[in-house]
C-alpha cells in the first residue's frame, strides 16, 4: 500500500457516490466511476468529501463504498478518504478503517466552531497524535467551514506536524494564499497543494504554484489536461482547453445545485448509471437538464474548433 | 416497551455521558446516573442530546451507551434518543438501533441549513416518513442550529405529522411561543412541551403552560420540585426553590463551559465517577472548580434558610 | 423624474465608488463613469450597493455621490439607490435624501436576523409604510445576508405592496425562482426581475424569463449585449458574446477580491481615474494586476475571432 | 474634558435610547436617566451601545441624543461613545463628532467578517491610526460579534495601541479570560477590564480581577453595590445582594427581548418616561409584563430579608 506524500500531484478527482433510483448505494457504478477517472488521467481519488453525500451514509455504507472503490483502484493511484467529523472517537475509528482498507491517507476538515489561530493549530495537532503515522490532507474551505486560516497558521502546522503532507486548497480568494505558501522560506519541508473549488480557477491556481487539483468536475479530462499543460510550460494552450470546459464548470459550481448537475453529467455521459441524489437531495428539473445538454453541445463544438 | 405520548410532563433530565479520565466510557457511572436521576423523580431520561458529547461518540459507542442505560432504566420511565444527523440513513439506522433497544422515542434537530417556513415543514414530513410509527421529539433550539421555527410552523407540524408527539422547547426569547401554542384552537390535538436551557426559565415556561423540562442542570431536584409546586398551585414556593438553586444554575449555563461544570458537580455529587470530558473538550481550572464549590455552600446554606 | 416601474428591463449598472489615492471621493471620476455606463447601453444605474463601499461612506459622501451621479445622468435612465440599514429612522432619511435629489428608487436588503416567512413579509410591510410611495427593489442575496426568501414570499409580499416592483435577483442557485415566479398566476400583476452574481449566469436567467441584469461587471457591454441577443431571440450569438467575457468574469467574481479586480479593470479601460479601495480594503496584487491583463489580452482576442 | 484611562473602574451604566411612544427621541428621559444612574453611583456612563438602539437612529440624532447626556452629566463622570461601523470614514466621523462634544472616549466591537488573530490587531491597528489620540474601549462579544479574540490577540493590541485603555469583556465563558489578561507579565501596561453581559457573572469577574462593570441592568444600583463589596474585600456581601437581584437579572438577559423588558422596568420606576421601543422593536406582552412585576416584588422582599 501506498501512503500519500508531500509529492502528490496532478489531478485527485473527488468521486461521487453513486445510488439507485431507490435510494441504495450502486456498487457497479463505483467500478464504472473508478474506470473512467483513471481513465480520464487521475493521479488520485478522494472518497467521503465533505461536500459530496458522505454524511448521508450510514457507517457500514461509509466501509462498503471505500472498499468497493479501493478494491476497484487496486493499487494503481493513491485514494485519499474523508473523515471529518464532530468528534475524534469518530475521526479514529474511520481513520483505522480506511487504512486498513488500504487507503493512502484520510482528509481532515476544521470544525466551524474553530477562530483563533492557536485553536486551529491546537486542533490538528491532536487530530495528527490521534491518526499516528497516517497522512493527512488539511482541507482549507472557509466558504464552507466557516474557518479561516491564514497563511502562517498553515506553514505552522505544516512545519510542526510531519503527517500534514497535503493542503486542499479551496480559499476564495485563495490564490495569494498559494503565493504566499510558495515564497522561499515559508515552510520547513514540501507540501502539495492541490485545489478546489471545481477547478474554477485552476490555471491561475498552478501559475502560482499549485501542484494540480483536488475535486470534482464532471469533466475530469479537463483538470487532467490544464495541469498537464502548465506543468509542461504551455499555459496558453492549457487556457484553451479550461476556456472551453468553462460554462459548464461555471454552471456545475452553483452553490446547492452542483451535485446534481454533476451526477446529471456523470450519468448523461455513461459514467454512472443513475443521476439520482439521496434525499434530502433533489434532482435536476427539466429546464436544469435541458440547459446542461445545451451547455455540453456547445462545449463539444468548441473543443472541436480547438483541435 | 411504553412508547413516549403527548402526556408526557415532569422531568426528562438530559443524561450526561460519563467517561473515564483515559477516555473510554464509564458503563458504571452510567448505572448510578441513572439510579440517582430517577431518584431524583425524573419522570424520563434524554440521552445523545446534541448538546452534550454524543457526536464524540462512535456508533458503536453509542449503542452501548444507550443499551446500558436502558437496561438500568428497565422500564421505569421512557428515554428519549437524540438521533438528529447530517443525513436521513443516519438518522434511520440510529433510530432502528435505538427503538429496537427499548426507547420510547427519538428527538430530532433541524439541520442548520433550513430557513423557510416550507423547508422545515418538508423535513420533518420526510423524517416522520422515515421513521414510521416511533414517537418523535421536535427540538426547537434556534441559538445552537440558527433555525428559527415560528409557532404555526411548529402548529403546521404537530397537526400534519401525529408521530410528533413533544416540542423540546429551547427557543430564546421563547415564553411567548409557549403562550401561542397553548392559545384555544392553535394545534389539533395534544402536544407536550417541555423546555430546555438548564431550567434557568422554568417558572416563568411552566406557567405559561409547559408541561415540565427536558435539560440537563446537575441538581434535577429542582427542576423536579419547580414542577411539582407550579402543578400544585404553589408558584411562590416553587420560585423560592428555584431562586435558591439560581446562582449555580446561571453559572451552569455558560455556553462552552457548562457541560464542563455539570460533570464536576455531578462528580463531586458523587453521581459519576470522573468529571472527565472526551477530548477536544477540556476541564475546570481549578479557579472555575473553587467558583462551583463557593456557589454549591451557598446554596446549601440558603436551602436549609427556606426549610 | 421618472420611477422605477416593474418595467424596468436591460442592464443597470452597479456604479462602483470612485475614490483618490489618498482616499477621497473622485469626483470627476463619477462623471466619466456614468458616460462610459450609458455610452455602454445602461438602462438604469444602481448606486450605494451593499457589495461596494457604500458602507465606508459617510452621511455626507453619500448624498454627495448620488447626487454627481444624478446631476451626470440628468434624468437620461432612472437611478436606483440602496438605503439598506439597520434601523428605519436610517432608511427612512436616506430615501427622502436621494428620492429628494431625485432618484427612481430604492433597493432594501432583508437584515441578516430574519428567518421565518412572516418576519421576512413583516418586515417589507413596515419598509413599505415607511418609505410610502417611493418604489423599491427588493434584493434577495441570500449568500450574504443569510435570509432566504421563498418564491411565494417574494409573491406575498409583491402582491400586498404595489410599491415593490423589482426583484434583484441574486439567489444561488435561483434559476428556478425565476421560472417559479414566472409561472403563470404566481404573481398578481407585473414584477421586473434583474439579476445579479455579476452576470455569471445571465444566459441561463434570460432563459428563465428575467428582464435583464442589475449587477456591476467591469465590462457591462457584455451584459447589455447578452440581453439584447435574448431579446431578439439570438440565444446562441448572445451566449457567445458571454463565453468570450466569462473568464474574466468568473474571475472578477472571486469573494473578497472580486471589487478589486472589478476597479483595477475599470481604471485600466480609463473608465476611472484610479483603482483605490477605501481601508480597510486592499488593492491587487502584482500577480493579480497580471493575470487580469492576461485574461482581458485573451478576451479581445476571443472577441475578435468572433467578429 | 477628562479622557476614559486604563484607571477606569466602577459601573459604566449602558443608557438605554429614550423615545416617546410615537417613535420621537425623549429627550427629558435623557436627563431624568442620567440622574438616576449617576445617583445610583455610576462612575461612568456609555451610550450608543451596539446591542441597544443606536443603530436605529439617524447620524443628527444619534449626534442630538450624546450632546444632552454629556451636557447633563457636566463632565461628573466620563462618558464612552459606541462608534462600531462598517467603514473607517463613518467611524472617523462619529469619533471627532462626539470628543468634539466631550465625549471620554470611544467604544469599538470589530466587524463580524475578521477571522485570523492578524486580520483582528491589523484592524484595531487601523482604527488607532484613524482616531489618533482618542482612548478607546476594545468591545470584545464574539456572542454577538463572531469573532473570537484570544487573551494573547488582546495582549497584542493592549501593548501595540496604548490608546486601548479598556477591553469590555462580553466573551462568554470568559472568566478564564480575565484570568490570563491578569497573570503577571501579560500585558505590558494597565488594562481596565469592564464586564458586560447584563452583570450576570459579575462577581465571579470581580474575583478574577476585573475593575468593574460596563453593562445595562435597570437596576445599576446591584452592580455598583456588588463592585463596592468586592473591592471592600466583603464578597459573600456582594454575593448576597447580587443573587437577591439575580432572577430578575437572569430574565432580563434573555436575548431578543432584553432590552424592552429593561425599558419596562426603567420607566417602572420613572426613571423614563415610556417603555417605547422604535420599530421594529416591539414591546412586552401583559404576560411578560406580569412577570417583570411579580419579579420585582420578590426582589424587594428579599432585599428586606437582607437588611
Amino acid at each position: 500500500m501506498t501512503l500519500l506524500t508531500p509529492q502528490a500531484a496532478g489531478v485527485f478527482v473527488i468521486a461521487v457516490t453513486p445510488f439507485h433510483p431507490d435510494g441504495r448505494i450502486d456498487m457497479d457504478s463505483c467500478d464504472t466511476m473508478v474506470d473512467f477517472y483513471l481513465g480520464a488521467g487521475a493521479t488520485g481519488l478522494t472518497v467521503l468529501g465533505m461536500m459530496g453525500e458522505a454524511p448521508k451514509l450510514t457507517v457500514e455504507e461509509s466501509r462498503d463504498v471505500v472498499a468497493r472503490i479501493l478494491a476497484r483502484v487496486d493499487g494503481r493511484v493513491p485514494v485519499v478518504v474523508g473523515v471529518s467529523a464532530p468528534g475524534f472517537a469518530q475521526i479514529g475509528a474511520l481513520t483505522q478503517m480506511v487504512m486498513d482498507l488500504g487507503a493512502a491517507g484520510v482528509m481532515v476538515a476544521p470544525p466551524g466552531n474553530l477562530r483563533t489561530d492557536d485553536q486551529i493549530v491546537t486542533y490538528y495537532s491532536q487530530v495528527a497524535e490521534l491518526i499516528g503515522d497516517v497522512p493527512f490532507v488539511l482541507q482549507d474551505f472557509p466558504l464552507v467551514t466557516g474557518v479561516q486560516i491564514a497563511p502562517k497558521v498553515i506553514a505552522r502546522i505544516v512545519n510542526d506536524l510531519p503527517t500534514c503532507v497535503c493542503l486542499k486548497h479551496e480559499d476564495w480568494p485563495g490564490l495569494e494564499k498559494i503565493t504566499a505558501l510558495r515564497k522561499a522560506g515559508a515552510l520547513d519541508r514540501p507540501l502539495s497543494i492541490l485545489c478546489g473549488n471545481g477547478g474554477l480557477f485552476l490555471p491561475e491556481e498552478m501559475a502560482r504554484g499549485a501542484d494540480g487539483a483536488m475535486t470534482g468536475f464532471a469533466y475530469p479530462e479537463m483538470m487532467v489536461s490544464v495541469v498537464e499543460h502548465y506543468t509542461k510550460g504551455e499555459a496558453e494552450r492549457g487556457r484553451d482547453i479550461f476556456d472551453a470546459y468553462l460554462p459548464l464548470a461555471r454552471f456545475e459550481q452553483q452553490p446547492g445545485m452542483g451535485l446534481a448537475i454533476r451526477k446529471y453529467t456523470l450519468a448523461r455521459r455513461g459514467i454512472i448509471a443513475h443521476d439520482a441524489l439521496r434525499k434530502p437531495g433533489a434532482g435536476l428539473s427539466a429546464n436544469s437538464r435541458a440547459e446542461v445538454d445545451r451547455l455540453i453541445e456547445r462545449q463539444e463544438q468548441r473543443l472541436k474548433e480547438l483541435g
